[in-house]
């Protein structure tokens, strides 16, 4: 079967945490619209059929058309082995996922506390205010969740977040080490000291060479000022 | 077997969509920090185990310690009947319940839009102008949506999101409305007459036997201003 990922064509969003896992199980899949047409198809299909997204990324998968992005990697783990097959391992894979998404729209809000719907520009003193609780306040405690899970997790040995093989949890926080990476490269520094495992699990996933193989393909969007990490010096600490 | 949900003892907050889902379903349980020492307990044990939850709502069910709400919700839509049984029902519901997840995130940012450990009275200025665009854009956009959901569920009949009978994604829209007449009063007066079947599905809800006993009970707390939905005159439209 080929998956059809249907997500914006200019920006990572949220839609990379679908794309990490296509790419990391192999799967064969089409970037809807990145193809020719494919934005229209993607307008077009998201408020049709019976199980309407309310925003993208959403994925055809056969019958099936799933939207909400936690909510695809649930399926995706289970069909493509991109979690643990028991009871209690999906669901403790999904509680994870959860709070990465949770984590996700907290750093969006860094450069958008009024509304998405305004320009940053339009909201640089209060991006200002709360990029500042972000960094010390809530992504230490984000990123210090993490790192404790990693470390009790015995059977990853510090390199996953769930039992001893790769999630698409740890294809989640991969990104996140990314994104912060881009966006606040001072702060992110010293944080990562504070949590080497959430570290070194970026290291395994960046390893991987399916994922490798995708980093250096034009399949993976640069970082830009248009997705949810974005670079505005001004809100970095010092 | 005796559910434990573990959740703030004085809000309704995101523990509610549990309380809600536990008491339609007539399913055994304690809300454990309701009890004498119960707050200690719910710290004690948020952190502890194999599966450590960022915040609470979470849930002791048998063996298993489950968090994130709708990660609870997707759980006990199976065991307690809540949610269709196929996986596209299940999924879809799930997807449901993730978008209302994001629309309470906005919802709670209306008051909060700087920083979360900051009070409302260090935020004024910034939740004001997020309460507007919420008002004028974001929770139009939301409902709206629901509305077109329960339109294209033809099963439903104007009185269910998915499928013909009720499922926890209902409860956690009964919820919302609930929320929203508290807090924006006068706003949500003028947006509930563009969404009658939401309305409609509120009110089926509402006249539940279990959950209108709930509703009189003294196991439903109050609104108030340590919630999600609180009701500042000065963010509702005029």
């Amino acid at each position: 079967m080929r998956y059809e990922l249907y997500y914006w064509s200019e920006i990572q969003g949220r839609g990379e945490y679908v794309r990490l896992a296509l790419e990391a199980a192999g799967a064969d899949y089409v970037d809807v619209a990145r193809e020719k047409g494919g934005e229209a198809k993607l307008m077009k299909l998201m408020g049709s059929g019976t199980t309407p997204s309310f925003a993208p990324p959403y994925l055809k998968a056969g019958k099936l058309m799933i939207g909400q992005t936690a909510n695809i990697l649930l399926y995706l783990g289970e069909k493509e082995g991109l979690a643990p097959k028991t009871e209690a391992g999906r669901l403790w894979t999904h509680q994870l996922q959860l709070t990465i998404a949770d984590f996700v729209v907290e750093i969006h809000d860094t450069h958008h506390p009024v509304a998405s719907g305004l320009y940053y520009e339009d909201q640089k003193p209060e991006a200002k205010r709360r990029s500042e609780d972000f960094l010390e306040h809530r992504a230490p405690k984000y990123l210090g969740y993490f790192e404790a899970v990693a470390k009790a997790n015995k059977p990853g040995k510090g390199k996953a977040l769930v039992g001893a093989r790769l999630s698409y949890a740890d294809l989640s926080l991969f990104q996140i080490v990314e994104g912060l990476r881009y966006a606040f490269p001072k702060a992110t520094a010293k944080l990562e000291k504070r949590v080497p495992r959430v570290v070194a699990i970026r290291d395994s996933v960046a390893a991987l060479p399916r994922i490798r193989a995708y980093l250096e393909s034009p399949r993976r969007i640069p970082f830009n000022e248009m997705g949810i990490f974005r670079h505005y010096p001004e809100l970095d600490s010092k």
